[in-house]
């Protein structure tokens, strides 16, 4: 096992109701930034239950926060906070939202471009506390300090990690994910199950806790998935895929080990380029990376085809993994998507280009992802 | 899956060569408590190790905390520490002294006997910052709240629990384990096994997530806590057991299910009245009550078998559990053990008039434990 620290702060407030907890959370004469996305919340009621719980606070609104949330948008957002003493941000939404609200609470006071966060790491002060009301289980954002934005303009995904931005309570009613489309539910369970690939199939270091816990992970998300898509509105599945999927990425799983990211890395460039959902971009990745990688990380997609998927043998270990992508209704092949038009060659290409451009050269537990490799990858994700 | 909130604020320092990061989490002009137990630290290099990390803090030595920490040795520890102006605790040692630790910390500003914590809950204030270097792992109180005291004069061991008192970091090297007797290794292992079944092993409430978890904790006690006693100086195995020691108890398994803790409550009486190992308490009530209870606790009691074990039906899950006790070295009969010359018969009247004594009448998950129902669970342990 690998040394390690971890400390995990927020507070998970689960289940039904929990909403009403929020009001005793909030700093006295809480001034609030209520971020949220695309108004899916005054359909379904949450809104109205913010409003409530908010109904002491002086509450600043800031509506459309989009998917792969933008600088440009996001930068607006924090000229509301610095006009109006906002002194407590409540993310109401998916992993974007709660991304958002990070960005914004660390550039609040930044003299610079905020960009320069996540495009040179620049170190921030004093950023604003956050609470979070997970709508849509998938990114782990609500407890953990990840945030990635994407800059329209120049059309870069990045990302900054720091547990000072890390959600101080979240919020997860399973409830409040009935009405999700079927697409973000599938997209969720596989954005989680591919956080703790991630984490996971790398190489043994003897952690075998570790190996239980992200196997754990995953057979509940392939159990409770595919249930989630056919019975919306049963609480229990909800509660169980919306756990497993904060516990994917709050820290935990990936202590003491070895981590990989590389098909996140190729996937934000899917993203940034076409548009394409986060989840559908790692679905694509994986089965490719798992091929090309399959040699150095043979133990492990050997323990994972045996302990979560009950196969055996590397090429049916890859093949469960994309029948579990399928049976979510993920596609696993570029060609499945519109690609703006490009063909797969001619997308392979802008893709390379941009991995090299952010300096994406060297990706994956040994590093050896290099342009080659990637491109490799991606022929056989085509 | 049941409601909850959920939160561990206690950094983790992992690995070996961790105690170097204490002196930063120490408080600025820190007058520090260095509790400990037995002085084996001494011995093992730890106490040296502890000197130079604290070598810019006044330090204030407390020494022989003694397992299952008395009531009595405890209030002198408080006395240095309202003598002195302690500002934090340093805890070296186990569960005992991080248990202790806990109620000095609580004890330092409570106006009466702080014995009141205990006995009728009391509510204190301003406890003292502790932090914990662990030297055994098994009672997981390095990352939670939870504290037991004797006190010798009534033979009575009771607990209070508080996030208050909990550590805000703890060394786990697993070097520090190396030096351990076979029968702390032992202890420690069936200690945290039945913390995780305290928790498991109740009725199921559909948190499949929350069982993988359990299992896995289980699964990894039981491969690598018998290594541990054969190869002590195997740093792997020795961090996965410490680390599944705190996973155990950290509070994290425990939440969104039903918990029993009937073993632990009826075990407190053996340690109190006849001052067995906790350890030693637990294996030998446990496959007791498990006998006993196996009606209502059928479906996790074949799970268990099933999944951790790999054996099918209750009698050979109990027979496994048994087993692997033995494995440990750890005897699961009150008659293996000297009972002050006490007949069974007679201790089992003496412990379920302690029962009575102490309220412990409506125990389990079910609360359906009461003197009578203790009274054949013992029986059955005799």
């Amino acid at each position: 096992m690998l040394n390690f620290t971890f400390k995990n702060q927020t507070e998970i407030l689960f289940g039904k109701g929990q909403i009403s907890q929020v009001s005793s959370r909030l700093p006295s004469d809480a001034r609030v930034l209520f971020l949220y996305g695309g108004g899916s919340i005054k359909k379904n009621g949450i809104y109205d239950q913010v409003l409530t719980t908010l109904k002491d606070a002086e509450i600043f609104e800031f509506a459309g926060v989009e998917p792969n949330p933008s600088y440009e948008t996001l930068m607006k957002a924090v000229e509301v906070v610095r006009n109006n003493d906002v002194n407590f941000i409540l993310a109401v939404g998916g992993g974007s939202v709660i991304d958002g609200a990070k960005f914004i609470a660390a550039a609040k006071d930044f003299a610079g471009d905020p960009w320069d966060i996540l495009i040179k790491g620049a170190s921030f002060e004093n950023p604003l506390p956050i609470g979070a009301v997970l709508t849509l289980p998938a990114t782990g954002s609500e407890s953990n300090g990840n945030s990635v934005v994407t800059k329209k303009e120049t059309a870069q995904k990045r990302g900054f990690s720091s547990e000072t931005v890390q959600p101080v309570f979240a919020v997860l009613d399973p409830e409040y994910t009935f009405s999700l489309p079927a697409r973000q539910v599938s997209n969720g369970a596989v954005d989680a199950f591919v956080h703790v690939i991630e984490q996971y199939l790398t190489y043994p270091v003897n952690a075998p806790l570790q190996d239980r816990f992200a196997e754990g992970i995953m057979q509940t998300l392939i159990t409770e998935g595919p249930k989630a898509l056919e019975n919306p509105e049963d609480y229990d599945v909800r509660a169980n895929v919306m756990w497993s999927a904060t516990m994917a990425l709050n820290g935990l799983i990936g202590k003491g080990v070895p981590q990989d990211w590389g098909t996140h890395m190729i996937g934000h460039e899917l993203t940034a380029l076409y548009s394409l959902d986060h989840a559908q971009t790692l679905a694509i990745v994986l089965p490719a990376l798992m091929k090309v990688q399959a040699e150095s990380k043979k133990e492990k997609i050997l323990q994972l085809g045996e302990r979560v998927f009950g196969v055996t043998g590397i090429d049916e270990t890859i093949q469960a993994v994309v029948r579990f992508f399928e049976d979510m209704g993920v596609e696993t092949k570029m060609s499945d998507y519109d690609l703006n038009g490009d063909s797969t060659d001619v997308a392979i290409d802008k893709l390379i280009a941009s991995l090299e451009n952010n300096g994406m050269t060297a990706l994956g537990e040994h590093g050896d992802i290099d342009p080659a490799k990637a491109r490799t990858i991606l022929e056989l994700a085509a």
